[in-house]
């Protein structure tokens, strides 16, 4: 059995994952938000005793555990530099800290990483060696595989699409630049942009849930755009749009056999994905390829293990790493 | 000895390249625009024997070829799908034909990965094993080296950085899409958008020469632009902007140790290079890593071998692939 858990700034998701891909026991748990990487840590280590206990399994049973976290990371040391929504949690050697609480060796991954790992493994991806994961949560996290393997770059933070430029002095975002893809068609953002047009003036059947002093989020958005909210329907065409740009780049860069796209916003499956293929056609190349019959559009799917996704991938790459030790 | 090849629309560089990557002997030869492959295999094939010849060699020293040609290709297949500057040039088997012709086993190469591997190998990136190349010519090239080795993608078609949009709705690209990077700083685009402003009225140094029926290309607006010409500094700066947004994009995708720029523009030396990483440090990422110490800002650096880099990196990828046979 590998250990996989999925480190998020709400909630942090553990699971007893098989070699696999299956996963034998799973808990959701909230993130302590006070007392640091060790209050963090001792939850984790209770959990998976509960998760142990509660299938009567053994400590024996467990060969690691691969944990998924926001970054910047160096994943070689096995240290967190900062997680913005880890407050506090600045330069933690997270994997050190856990592999000595767990009796277990430890690999940490970046959390878009292992989710695309995860898809890759044990999902959407499971019959390809290329491609390009992005997870549509509260921000975009992504994750390129290439021949098999998660790109890591030399600094290791490859794979940061949701930071890609794709509007030229866009909008700002919190990391210091403009125009990244995350200001455009991550949930926040969509939520957000809905939000202050609303207090511009436009009409919206979500006003009312804004003037009751409640935030509007990222399925609220989805589901009004469903009922023909015109507001809304025009956030979330501009949302597809940008997503587009990133498809056609990333075809461009990477080249992969598929796009998949995971995350809460994925969850508006067909009307997530209809219009972003649509878009990423219209936006794509082909006319300088016509007569050679040369075509290097990849698909476009929809994840498949929605919210486990980064948990099952945490341990599939633990697994990559530490399974033959074991076997 | 390995041939190594660099197939263009204008020229075609031919070159008898050592293990180490030195050049023994070279030639440029003007790419014959009628007759098709079998025209273009002739002269590559003649200009072997006369290199041979000048240098005392036997066919018995050569080992392979490599070459690099524009794209889309197939390069498991060593198939040229369409070449925009070789016109009727569909479908041509180069590898199997040159091979055929020359007696040895021959590697086909997309022009801007070559390019990109020669830097790698015997030039600007020679002590590292993660870049990125860009090659600034009439349009823009580019290659990926990760972990040593080219980025080929699923479909064999990986790091068309040149086509990846920089500006949503921006301006068309003969390939289909708007807004591709080749569009704003290519030798091509830069001329082509000083023209245009001349045209429309802009004073500019280069006027009387567009007026004098010459039409206008990189290195005069270059020489201009260094010159204090207003118009052409006006375009060199906006060029400049859309390279470091393609670099910011690049850091976050590739996450590469460098990015090296290459090409007829890369001359300009420091007067593109400086105001590039500039721009990249002023649109980059920074203030949400602060605290932490991390950075993960790729060099940005010239590159070294000029108009040899496509014709050594096809030996060099024909001495990695056919190498090992010889040795």
């Amino acid at each position: 059995m590998m250990i996989g858990i999925d480190l998020g700034g709400t909630n942090t998701k553990i699971g007893l994952v098989r070699p696999g891909g299956e996963v034998a026991s799973k808990a959701n748990c909230a993130t302590p938000l006070v007392g640091g990487a060790e209050a963090v840590i001792e939850v984790i280590a209770r959990t998976v005793e509960e998760l142990l206990l509660g299938m009567d399994g053994s400590r024996r049973a467990v060969v690691g555990a691969g944990i998924g976290a926001p970054g910047p990371l160096s994943l070689d040391k096995g240290i967190i530099h900062q997680a913005v929504n880890l407050p506090g949690w600045t330069n933690v050697a997270i994997r050190d800290l856990l592999s000595d609480r767990l009796g277990v060796p430890v690999l940490l991954e970046n959390d878009g990483n292992a989710a695309a790992y995860g898809e890759f493994w044990a999902g959407a991806g499971k019959d390809g060696k290329d491609m390009v994961m992005l997870t549509l949560g509260t921000g975009v996290g992504a994750g390129v595989i290439i021949n098999g393997q998660l790109l890591h770059g030399h600094f290791e933070n490859a794979a940061e699409v949701g930071h890609m430029i794709v509007e030229r002095d866009g909008l700002p975002c919190p990391c210091g630049q403009r125009g990244c893809l995350e200001r455009y068609v991550g949930a926040a953002a969509v939520a957000r942009r809905v939000e202050q047009a609303i207090r511009d003036g436009a009409l919206s059947v979500l006003e009312e849930r804004l003037h009751d002093g409640y935030r509007i989020d990222g399925k609220a958005v989805v589901e009004a755009a469903k009922q023909g909210d015109q507001l809304c329907l025009d956030v979330w065409r501009e949302a597809c749009e940008y997503l587009a740009i990133a498809c056609v780049n990333l075809q461009h860069l990477f080249n992969p056999a598929r796009i998949v796209l995971g995350g809460g916003l994925a969850q508006a499956g067909s009307f997530l994905i209809d219009p972003v293929i649509e878009a990423t056609r219209r936006r794509g190349w082909s006319p300088c390829m016509s007569g050679s019959g040369f075509d290097d559009a990849p698909e476009i799917q929809q994840a498949q293990l929605g919210y486990q996704a980064g948990m099952i991938g945490a341990a599939g790459c633990a697994w990559a790493r530490f399974g033959e030790r074991h076997a």
